[in-house]
């Protein structure tokens, strides 16, 4: 199971078997059942997880009680939430399995270990990040610029395998969309 | 001029004086007057900045050519067009003084050569862009969850010395409401 992680850290970095050991002995395997809850708000989150297998759906709540995805997680991602993990602050974010999944756990109190005894996980970390940072920032310029029809064709192209994994209305909800107005689109790209 | 981001890299990381001798040895200054813009779209970004002194906001234009603020910048900020500067594609940003600006600007083959011969800037750049991350995912979980007014109030909690240095419209702009209803607001809070 670690294989998929190691090959993940490698295409970032170059490090030593010692670092590499050192990782993956930081690391706790979680099977979540589809449906399930792996984080909801008001929680204190220690962990941030890696997905090996499996789908997950990160959302909030609006102040009607609407759902909104933010993201979704499948293999090879890493998912938390960002703010209560690192800020430790009570979390805000409901984050469910859409399929059953397969997780790695790393807790804060060892990632800090590891950036101080394998200072090559800073870099593999800031260049996560900073990706992560420039996916969201270009999701908030596709809402302002593009048409639905645009940014559900981006969504395919960040999520290349996800279209079939995912229900439509949860696409459509990612999208701020209704299902219909998205199935429309999915049968006009289709002609 | 260089005390201020020295300073600043400081809070984050520890570092020795070479490390450091390093880095501001990558800076170059410039200076930028109140409405000149540092970027636009379709430019080959080579570097980021850094506020010494002064104000200035980055913004997208819409499908209709309505302008989008997505970040105000103040002095101790670091910002650019990170896609563009990272992934090498043209710049879609617009990035404005607000007041007559002085940055400090590193470019992106020096920014490499400092990873390397200086790690511990993989460590502070891994730990403002989380910052950033988190800051961008809670402004996005606000237009979700909180009216205009807890809105504005984050506002002035995130850019604590700004709201007299930036025109009223620009910051209406920046939270998706009419001048008009910040202004009513911005009463409401005074009584």
């Amino acid at each position: 199971m670690d294989e998929i992680i190691v090959n993940h850290v490698k295409e970032y970095v170059n490090l030593s078997d010692d670092d590499l050991k050192l990782f993956t002995s930081m690391l706790t395997e979680i099977k979540l059942a589809k449906r399930k809850l792996l984080l909801q708000p008001g929680t204190h989150v220690k962990h941030e997880y890696f997905v090996t297998k499996g789908c997950l759906k990160s959302y909030y709540l609006d102040a009607k009680g609407n759902r909104n995805i933010v993201q979704f997680s499948i293999e090879n991602w890493w998912l938390g939430d960002f703010d209560a993990f690192y800020n430790n602050v009570p979390s805000k974010l409901y984050i469910e399995a859409i399929e059953d999944s397969t997780l790695l756990a790393i807790n804060y109190d060892n990632l800090q270990i590891l950036f101080k005894k394998a200072p090559v996980f800073e870099r593999y970390y800031r260049l996560l990040v900073t990706g992560a940072f420039i996916s969201q920032r270009k999701r908030i310029l596709s809402s302002l610029v593009n048409n639905t029809r645009e940014r559900y064709l981006e969504f395919c192209e960040t999520y290349p395998s996800i279209e079939n994994r995912v229900p439509n209305y949860h696409i459509a909800n990612y999208l701020g969309v209704s299902p219909e107005r998205l199935s429309r689109i999915r049968r006009e790209l289709k002609n």
